[in-house]
């Protein structure tokens, strides 16, 4: 059968000797493609190519890999089978999955973000090394089951600035000795199945104020403090056995005052490589984010990469020109073969591991519900929402006096209600406290309610419920001030009855001074729908 | 390997002689699931039974069939096959899938509603008929693909009471004869593949004012307007080799002034099977529905159910409970064993004609991408819609002025944000008005934000976009007064640029003499990203 002869191919590498340059460089490249199996779906057409332009890139090009996002866990399964079928050599198939794979991909775990363990490690750092390799371990094993061998995470950089835009939750923590233990616990767990594993972002993403995706940001210090700060948690994910270093698109004068890390000789090679002793797979962060395609074009960059010390291009602007400009600088001597050479083999040895295990040849789709969301995935992941959680005041709620007149009101503030993957009409979030009578109101970017266009005179209870996540203050402009405005209303009128964030450990910090000690407030670092139910459990329990 | 005998090994029936009185009421019921893999996904607790408790029904009490909702193409693939290696006896999967499988489960062909055809079938009788053919053809196609082997569909109710809730534009039109061709060309089309077809609801669900969802609707026409408006679809459809007919939880006192139709013998016996000659299942609608479990009960309504001659109960109240209470009723000798025998020879008959074809076996979930949305299915969705569509104004509109200062404003009115599954952020309603640099502004029922609230003294030339389908007064409540306000104001300062409505042609037959002939109005029946797309395309182009 098909299904069967196209998995168990996937187990045979060619011999490296037999690949052309432009196939060995291929092979360093990773692509950007949609998780969704059919055109139509594809929701970002500037950088998911149609299904056509993508065998193209596999079949004729042979490129390395692929990073996927968007669709279901089913979906995945059955989308990462079909790029194996296409590609002339097995594929990578990566994926963000920095809180399991349920994070991305519907229907499989999902864990709160990484920065929850850190609260835990606060009471009980045995404990939170515990959770975080069972992360790691869940996590590995249920990319297995959708047909992705490489694990994004975990995130090793130290969120030591509350204004960290792009970090912050992501993070294992503050300090470099929490984030250390609680990433080398998560790469443990993951190395009981046969998926690579990646440290990022080096050199240390931590420290910064400007987001990446957008522009270049500068991390100011000295190689002291780096060494300090950002890098011990580095050195003891390659001491663990990570299998990939992900660079960072920053700017670090103390080593390059020109070239950003992902750019940089010195920083890849000199420091990560040599200085650090990192054998495994050093890969760029996306080379279209604007910090890099802005700056440096659509050949160039790669050929930079390449020349820093990168083995793997992860989504070059266009695939075929990357490869292309980086076979002319081999030719041009700018590069050497040998360079080349090195990063395959690099590459080879991860292939090796992630196809020549019995356990990475069971991927077949229809197996998918024994491996996805077991119940001691989904009980771990719950345990980590409810230890982590924060709760101030007086709960349960008391019951409404009987014959009240009261308009009890929901208030969600959302970013965006349409693509909000954990809020649909069944969520606890709004279903629990529609049993109980609350009126949904909802306000997020695309709805200019402003608290003082409420109607007036009528006294209304309000659960206020806001998901934020990320810097509040940077990355969702417009969307605080409104929070804080009804925040204060509520406040004020006597109206607010409880207040829950799912998210931002950072907006409960601004808001906690202000709230009376007794009123119920309840903070979790997760957004999904077991979180709201934990959270909302305690008030009507 | 277990995906290709679980495959296979479904063609086999046992000998029907061999099945206990259990085991044979058991086949006679249709159970509801959810279409998603794992049981922390479903979305009604209340109707979707967890994974235990559907493989109890399955393989031990041998339940006939599953309904399925929820879920993506993908998932369903994977889901109808474990259901299938759960089944103790070969299932019959079915869903409502009234406009293609994408209707229901993303990624599939989606189709507008069968009204757009009767709109095209004004203009080209046989160029309506032909799509017809092809939307059943590829329906059948897809829902093969996907392991549903019954198609819930075509509706064969004459939609010819406006103020009708619950069919509408699921009508193929508002006279017999229309209805007729244009369904027994859907079951012509479906015909090519191994699937059962269905015509509903007998003996007519198109000219009432009550949602039998909720009460029991009257249809107070004599035995004459039956044989006149009713009943020709039904006629046509039985002529046509339809393979299923679903009954109406309908009180029809001129057959019957006490059972609904569901429940009634001279109906069901009477009219459908002796009067009509229809030898195929006769199907319930959904037992659980307001209208009869209300009434009657979870044990007595199956009773009566059979007894009235319907040879599938589906999605009774509580399925183990139906099956006993079928069987008492066999004990106790008010049902004969005959009778129950009988319904499923037929049950057998169907099972084999699904089953016993080669092209019935193909559906290894790993060749789903070669089997949906294929560019043939999504040019004939394509062309309906754009044929249907209704255009009024000029068109393309003018360029803003260079130099313009006005806010360009993108108002969408949705019944319900959250729930939206064709609007998303990158769907082109959404996306297309930014790239033109319109702002968004969404109204659904959870933000209250009327027309008076607005930024006053601020021109903003508006584009006023509502997805509503169904009777606008009757089924959102609510949500007709909100966009009639903000019509009527934007009409009134000027501000209205455009309105496009998709979904219901009663809104727009609201509207139109209202609107001045010069402007840009679209009417699509269709709400899909494709819908939007095509209507867009006609402002901008």
């Amino acid at each position: 059968m098909k299904a069967v002869s196209g998995l168990s191919s996937i187990a045979s590498l060619p011999d490296l000797d037999t690949l052309s340059l432009a196939e060995q460089v291929a092979q360093m490249v990773v692509v950007r493609a949609s998780g969704y199996l059919f055109d139509h779906q594809i929701q970002y057409p500037d950088w998911e190519p149609p299904a056509a332009t993508l065998q193209h890139w596999l079949q004729d090009l042979g490129v390395g890999g692929v990073i996927l996002l968007g669709g279901s866990a089913g979906e995945l399964a059955l989308r990462s089978h079909q790029l194996q079928t296409w590609a002339k050599i097995p594929l990578l198939i990566a994926a963000d999955i920095e809180e399991g794979v349920g994070q991305r991909f519907s229907g499989a775990t999902w864990f709160p973000p990484p920065m929850a363990l850190s609260a835990i490690a606060h009471q009980d750092p045995s404990q939170a090394q515990q959770y975080a390799e069972q992360m790691g371990s869940v996590t590995a094993a249920e990319a297995l089951a959708v047909g992705i061998n490489w694990v994004l995470a975990p995130v090793v950089d130290v969120n030591n600035n509350p204004d960290n835009p792009v970090i912050n939750v992501r993070a294992f923590g503050e300090t470099p000795h929490e984030v250390s233990q609680l990433a080398t616990a998560f790469i443990r767990g993951a190395q009981r199945y046969p998926v690579l594993t990646t440290a990022k972002h080096f050199p240390g993403h931590g420290d910064t104020a400007v987001d990446s995706h957008l522009e270049l940001p500068v991390l100011p210090h000295s190689a002291e403090r780096l060494a300090e700060v950002e890098l011990p948690p580095f050195a003891a994910a390659i001491q663990a056995g990570v299998d990939g270093v992900m660079s960072a698109h920053l700017l670090i004068p103390a080593w390059d005052a020109e070239r950003p890390a992902t750019l940089s000789q010195r920083i890849l090679t000199g420091e990560l490589r040599q200085q650090l002793g990192f054998e495994g797979l050093i890969v760029t962060d996306a080379l279209v984010m604007g910090a890099i395609a802005n700056r440096y074009g659509a050949q160039e960059a790669p050929v930079m990469a390449v020349e820093a010390g990168a083995d793997i291009l992860l989504m070059p602007v266009a695939p075929a020109e990357a490869i292309q400009a980086v076979c002319e600088a081999v030719a041009q001597g700018r590069i050497t073969p040998e360079r080349i050479r090195a990063s395959v083999e690099r590459i080879w040895q991860a292939k090796l591991k992630v196809f020549s295990t019995p356990k990475a040849q069971s991927t077949d789709p229809t197996n998918l519900p024994d491996h996805l969301a077991q119940p001691t995935a989904l009980t771990t992941a719950a345990d980590i929402m409810r230890q982590a959680q924060f709760v101030q005041g007086v709960v349960p709620l008391p019951p409404e006096p009987s014959g009240s007149t009261h308009l009890l009101r929901n208030l969600i503030v959302i970013d965006d209600s349409l693509s909000c993957d954990f809020l649909g009409k069944q969520a606890p979030a709004i279903a629990l406290p529609q049993q109980q009578g609350y009126q949904l109101h909802l306000l997020d970017r695309h709805t200019s309610l402003t608290a003082g266009e409420d109607a007036a005179g009528i006294f209304s209870p309000t659960l206020l419920q806001i998901f934020m996540r990320g810097n509040p203050f940077r990355g969702s402009a417009g969307l605080t001030p409104m929070a804080e405005d009804w925040f204060k209303k509520l406040l004020k009128t006597g109206e607010l009855q409880a207040l829950i964030i799912y998210g931002s450990p950072y907006l409960l910090q601004q808001f906690l001074p202000e709230l009376p000690p007794e009123l119920p407030c309840i903070f979790s670092y997760g957004q999904m729908p077991a979180a709201q139910a934990i959270a909302l459990d305690l008030l009507w329990n």
